[in-house]
């Protein structure tokens, strides 16, 4: 396994990056780590281990920066991260920068697989019964019924191959759970669903992510990206108050004492950190995604995904089902 | 102040219904209270307090009719419930029945506000910085950029009106904070909200829901329906998460009854019940929308709601602004 990282991209490179590559490294000393970055960020680190190598690149694509900046920048990070892949001389990459820039490195130097018409970004989503799959997260906001389509299929290769889900039970995310409900793409895409052969069970509802029942969640870029947001955004707000309300008073102090063990279970269960990145899927290799905000355990946690991914034959299988062809290059 | 009450809408109808009418009597002795239900539902009901009037109906709109069913039901509780505001018997209606059947019949009996392409429903969301304002939750799904600008300007009358809010900062709720974030609508719909003359504030994502910052949280029904009640569907999760680990071992349990009131404070802050209504914006009078789950107390806030809606000259006042013109039969 040969994984490259995108040292120089996120809130909290090259820093963070570095040490969650250096921790994923320690943990399989067999794999080979790829470490991407500049000079600057690389110079200094010093008695690496044998399976860490470094690539040095001379530029970085900002978390804003237009993504037609890209083009003038093919010594930058993500592209020659992701130019790795392309050569073979790694498996997978995984990056914390600018989404729309790790997109376009994929699509341009990796290629979409047929039948897909854009690729997706799909994440995990702890629920109570367990992860669960929820995909498009905001690489497409405007979307077309066969785009949902392809994401509902995409997503139910992930889910079978890399979360090891017999048959994945599929829905579409929408404003209520009756067939009629969805806007015009989603109601469209929910009849063909419908005569798919794939396990799809019908249309769900905002307030369904989290209680769990279904394996892969399907949605616009726009509408994934705000849900997630909001699951996220809602936990922290809520743990936020409940650490307010219990330190206002001597007692609250004592029993929240006593209760605090239970609050480590919950966040435990509900930690993003935990799944780490989130692939993208429908480019012809593995390149996963991190929350901007990545700090060490979730870059560590993203570099296994991507070799989950890569081990599972993911892309292979997606275009082999997708597009009904076997992989070339 | 008078004020109709569709006593058949609802999961907990009529009994809920009715008695949250009630409550909402006694508290308001001088308001006349008008209570739409069939005979069946209604006939039992002795000793009513002489500001509670009954008007009896024929038929119920179940919840997942096809609205296209009212056309044959002018004899619904909703249909003379809304005909009661349309007659100028009535300054407000208020139902926990069918959405859409509810909407149907305000469109066709009251009509739509002139700049108006579709009404909206708006729901109060309580943030960390006191009440804040979303819409639309449902009504619109496929929403267009000039029905953005809309919802915009609707919300920004009813948080100023209604809510209080001096200057009410506007929002667009997309997959992001930059300004090239969001779907083709809402790209255009922020290209005219700063020429607007609102306090457009730009884009806000998910995570930015709850806390606090943006008075008008302006999307497409569906995103804000999704939006909705993932923050629900979050918060009840947790908190029964919460309530599990706590009750998991003596030791916690007794943690948790030193910590119970701090507990009480949170759910108190975040209890939508306590905000009952969502009022649908954009027709000609004043129509309250309650959750199909509405308890008691839902149902006395959506009244006082209402009326509130009615005095602050809410239809008025958004029929100048939207359409330049005075509101007219």
């Amino acid at each position: 396994m040969r994984l490259a990282v995108d040292i120089m991209g996120g809130d909290n490179a090259p820093e963070a990056i570095f040490r969650g590559a250096m921790e994923a490294a320690r943990q399989h000393p067999a794999w080979e780590y790829l470490l991407v970055g500049t000079h600057a960020a690389l110079d200094e680190r010093k008695e690496l281990p044998e399976n860490v190598n470094l690539v040095f690149c001379n530029s970085v694509m900002g978390m804003d920066e237009d993504v037609r900046a890209l083009m003038k920048k093919r010594d930058s990070s993500i592209w020659m991260a992701t130019e790795l892949v392309k050569k073979g001389e790694a498996d997978a990459v995984v990056s914390a920068g600018s989404t729309a820039a790790q997109m376009a490195s994929a699509t341009l130097l990796l290629g979409r697989i047929a039948g897909v018409d854009r690729p997706a970004i799909g994440t995990v989503v702890p629920t109570l019964e367990g992860p669960s799959f929820l995909l498009d997260v905001g690489a497409n906001v405007d979307c077309s019924e066969q785009q949902l389509v392809q994401f509902a299929r995409m997503g139910e290769v992930y889910s079978r191959l890399v979360q090891g889900v017999e048959r994945p039970r599929l829905a579409l995310l929408v404003n209520g759970t009756e067939p009629h409900k969805g806007n015009n793409a989603s109601r469209a895409a929910y009849a063909e669903l419908q005569e798919s052969g794939l396990n799809f069970i019908g249309n769900m509802e905002g307030r369904d992510i989290l209680k769990g029942g279904y394996d892969v969640m399907v949605c616009d870029g726009m509408n994934g990206n705000v849900a997630v947001k909001t699951v996220e955004g809602t936990m922290s707000v809520l743990l936020k108050l409940i650490k307010q309300e219990l330190t206002a008073s001597p007692k609250r102090a004592l029993g929240a004492a006593l209760v605090k063990d239970g609050f480590v279970k919950i966040k435990e269960r509900f930690d993003y950190e935990e799944y780490g990145g989130a692939p993208l899927l429908g480019v012809k290799g593995v390149s996963v995604v991190c929350h901007g905000s990545s700090g060490v355990r979730a870059i560590h946690q993203a570099l296994n995904l991507a070799a989950s991914c890569f081990d599972s034959q993911l892309v292979e299988t997606l275009a082999r089902e997708l597009g009904g062809t076997e992989l070339k290059d």
